[in-house]
């Protein structure tokens, strides 16, 4: 049943989410998942002083957060070297695409992502709209030339892409980001989704020029920082889109005790270099199962690792069910061919001993089944 | 400069902001202010317990929190006595109204409100381009009769009111609000803004009745619940409006600590008397002090009294100014004939003694400006 008021845009909306949390299939299945690898979080968790800096937050949560988050703002922008009017800051990376996508595309104006790229951009798009041409994946990549090209092609006011990749872990070098930014349309805007980039060296990324108005580049303290419970990103771009967010962001929504976890997380390198190492010897050891499991696994500059299960969707799915019924959460792409693969977060050693041990016997129920 | 790349409709909205944040005008100043009571924060602050759950929630925060936040909705709805399938939990009241205007309201729609009110509906409506009929106050107080009155001549989909009011304080009866419903125009909701609902004993209150599709009901933990820096609030309406927000919310963005809070908030019941109480003597402090300097508190259902200054805005501001200057954060209403008062949070003693200080030199002062 419909409610009459909605508007017309609204009720056409599909009831559809772009992810399910791994709490409800817990409530599904009636018990605790032992291993939590599929949301990308960081097991590692945050640095130490971030907890501290919540919890004496959490003793003033009586004042609000202040609404233009001032001090978090200013480090990001010293972090970066860039002035603080490049810098918007947020309920994470979703937040702050949805306010994008608000902010520039009205109903029948069009985007273009990659097919099986992050749902909730395109969760985003269409909830105001947008028109989303999806371009294929090309060698488990994203095809950034293709990319532009449609974009060129279908007027697309927003091109997105994910660098590192999520879901397939991947990176695109510095010079092919800037061969993509360089040949972006006329009045289109890069949304370059960095949410991954700490675990990649610094020499490789394409420095940030924020003057340069073709891109926005989004970036998130859930990933590396291990703040995914706190829900803070922020977006680096040109001023004037910058501050148009003000027009229709949330302005009290990032709240005190997170702007006071990010600031010391973003504080503590030391703590982020070891969890980039951790993260690291995790993925070598995924891939290491993957092997002993005669399975491909993918390259990643991420915190997680996409497993080629040999198979097709159906197969990877039943892998990733057999896996979730040994305690071990995982996720996959959702469309072919990138659906062939599970992927698996970095974990604590015992995190992956489950996983070590769950693989061969899901991989066997379901080459079996039917 | 406007960024090219906006939508009409981004591109026609005005740079304001509903509120500028105490920590904003603490930069401008280059000080703090040594009594916070504008921002109708609860200074008693939370529960010893929430706090307590919060910082517990910090050191598991590597996980994202529930995106479905499916225990607090279970406690909220078992509170009421309503199905959970009518409770929808968001940040705070501000984000609830966002996604509300946003599910109901399309370009040219309009809504009805009141002269004064909360102007952040009035930001969100406009953010989508919604028409505003505004109707005035009548005697300090929403004219009820004529907020109906004129959904139906302007055939609003939304009509807002505040119950207990912000900014001036009133009460309407249970009676007046039934009578509201009743009159609304057919097509139309009443938003029943109930953010400061804790302060009025039940029994003056509307009975809850989740099935009403003619009212949708937005609580807070920010208010009574102390807990404004975690911002959590939840709506309470009907079940197929309220399952339409999952199509356009940012599900991951109420994160896990404010989760926590909330819970352990809404189980203590002993704490919440106990603030509802403090407050209630605060509010009979402020209205000593606004006698004692010659002026009139207005009656207030809330944790905050107007005090009318006896003058104009333009006498209003100048207290309010002064009383900035003396470290005292208040605010006042934006528009006459409300704009004679200002509008005092409830305090500690020690906060109240401050107040109780500057007031007379501020008054003197406002009194002699030119």
């Amino acid at each position: 049943m419909t409610d009459p008021r909605l508007t017309p845009l609204a009720a056409s909306l599909p009831d559809t989410v772009p992810f399910v949390g791994p709490e409800t299939q817990q409530r599904r299945m009636g018990r605790d998942f032992t291993a939590r690898l599929g949301a990308n979080e960081s097991v590692f968790g945050p640095s130490p002083r971030a907890v501290e800096a919540m919890q004496a937050a959490a003793q003033k949560v009586w004042m609000y957060g202040d609404p233009e988050a001032h001090e978090l703002r200013e480090a990001i922008a010293a972090h970066h070297g860039v002035a603080p009017e490049h810098i918007r800051v947020g309920e994470g990376i979703d937040g702050l695409l949805g306010l994008l996508v608000r902010l520039t595309i009205t109903q029948g104006d069009w985007v273009v992502t990659s097919e099986g790229g992050y749902p909730t951009f395109d969760y985003h798009v269409t909830g105001f709209g947008g028109r989303i041409e999806h371009v294929p994946y090309a060698g488990d990549r994203v095809d950034t030339e293709g990319l532009i090209d449609r974009a060129g092609w279908a007027g697309a006011k927003l091109a997105y892409i994910s660098n590192p990749d999520n879901p397939m872990g991947g990176l695109h070098d510095a010079a092919t980001i800037r061969a993509m930014i360089e040949a972006l349309p006329a009045g289109a805007l890069l949304v370059l989704d960095e949410a991954y980039v700490e675990f990649v060296p610094e020499a490789q990324l394409l420095p940030i020029d924020a003057e340069d108005d073709r891109v926005i580049r989004l970036r998130s303290f859930s990933k590396a920082h291990g703040l995914a419970g706190a829900r803070v990103g922020y977006a680096i771009g040109p001023a004037p889109l910058i501050a148009a967010f003000d027009r229709v962001r949330n302005h009290f929504g990032l709240g005190r005790i997170p702007q006071a976890g990010a600031r010391a997380a973003l504080a503590d390198r030391d703590h982020l270099d070891h969890v980039v190492s951790q993260v690291a010897a995790a993925r070598a050891r995924i891939a290491a199962i993957a092997h002993d499991n005669g399975l491909a696994p993918l390259p990643s500059s991420t915190n997680f690792v996409a497993i080629d299960c040999g198979g097709d969707g159906a197969l990877a799915r039943r892998v990733m069910t057999g896996l979730a019924a040994r305690g071990v959460f995982v996720r996959m792409p959702g469309v072919a061919p990138l659906d062939r693969c599970i992927r698996v977060t970095a974990g604590h050693e015992a995190d992956l001993d489950i996983f070590a041990a769950a693989l061969p016997e899901a991989l066997e129920e379901a080459r079996a089944a039917p």
